[in-house]
């Protein structure tokens, strides 16, 4: 086998403190995903990706005290990431809708994700421990889809409160009395690009008012009907690509 | 509340064979799910779909017997699907890949879908204990999202098997070495499409090569490395859209 296919076919995490000019350090649970799940011996390459847009190329030098260390012979900024940066802002729903968003929107390269309690979710916005459970998932779809950007993860109290988080961008909900999707003109310019999908139930007209007021657009999304998270996950492929 | 307000959110399942020129008669589940769940009592508006691309539009006449027996006001032909049939073919993968391609591209309109046993799908293919629980998945997704034709589902035993069960049509395959896709000029003819995303792991080289050389076009899904099933759902929303 050549070095390319012994390679493991995920990225690791690594701290961006645990990372020095041309070396990085795994943490225990990391290492052991190494060395134990991959069975990597020092020379095997990997991969090591940090969050905040660094992927690094290293092969494992050693292991010692649990710890496992990689000299970096590459670093590749914003690896995986797409060129304009796509932020979320989803109807809160529930659980399991929330964390089909997270697993399929995080490999899509999502830049964040609100999960909005809007007026129809029907629930309040999610907590710390939620969300850091989400967070857990996102690392795991980071890893998996060779990510390098760790996308931020919110639950805005209402459609207003998630507006005011974002930076001013071109923005796109999901409506059946919309348009299809067509391609804006190139500008050369990548600006930021925030998609919305609203609760089941759909946005109220109050909300989109509002959305539409900050000059979203409304995008038809076919004749059937879709879930909160298969309507997100659709905008998402559609925007993206 | 107007009679809208109180159509239940969903559509219901009729067998074909129990709708008669201005009948229809709802199987005991459904019916139970109707009066039951909906509390629906006579004279309330419901839909029911067959399958076939009918969606009947009804008002609740009678429940005798265990079986809700409905008017029909309105009978619409192709009710929630694409104006162009798209067709998965899907390297077969996980239990749970698998559901998630159904769950989410049934609403989305997916005409059929094949979960092909690839070459490295490391699995045979789907049994009919297997397909018949997904087709309950996809019966359900149907009603959800207000479809009116069931898609089929199928389990080939190779891509060649997969592809000689389809009529001619474009063919797309989810590919790092494609390009972007760009919608085709339109033509007026509205022709079936293909779409084909690799098991985990990917096409071999001789499956991909099998599907070039019946035409099927390359495309590139983006920076970073999608799951089957999040690859399938993203190349359908891209190419219904």
């Amino acid at each position: 086998m050549s070095a390319e296919e012994r390679r493991p076919d995920t990225a690791f995490w690594v701290e961006p403190a645990a990372v020095q000019s041309d070396r990085l350090t795994l943490d225990p649970t990391e290492t052991h995903h190494l060395l134990r799940v991959h069975r990597a011996l020092p020379g095997a390459p990997f991969e090591a990706v940090d969050g905040t847009g660094h992927l690094y190329r290293c092969v494992l030098e050693s292991a010692d005290g649990g710890r496992a260390a990689g000299r970096i012979l590459e670093r590749v900024e914003g690896a995986g990431e797409l060129a304009r940066p796509v932020h979320l802002l989803v109807g809160l729903s529930s659980a399991g809708s929330v964390e089909a968003v997270v697993e399929h929107a995080v490999p899509l390269g999502a830049a964040s994700i609100d999960f909005v309690a809007a007026e129809r979710s029907g629930r309040p916005p999610l907590g710390p421990e939620r969300l850091a459970r989400l967070l857990r998932l996102a690392r795991a779809g980071l890893k998996q889809s060779r990510r390098s950007r760790l996308p931020s993860l919110r639950s805005s109290a209402s459609v207003e409160a998630a507006l005011s988080a974002l930076a001013p961008g071109r923005g796109y909900v999901a409506d059946p009395g919309g348009v299809p999707w067509t391609d804006p003109p190139q500008t050369g310019i990548q600006k930021p690009v925030v998609i919305s999908v609203g609760p089941p139930g759909a946005f109220t007209d109050r909300e989109l008012a509002t959305l539409l007021e900050r000059g979203f657009s409304r995008i038809y999304l076919g004749p059937s009907r879709l879930t909160t998270e298969t309507a997100a996950i659709a905008l998402l492929s559609i925007v993206r690509k």
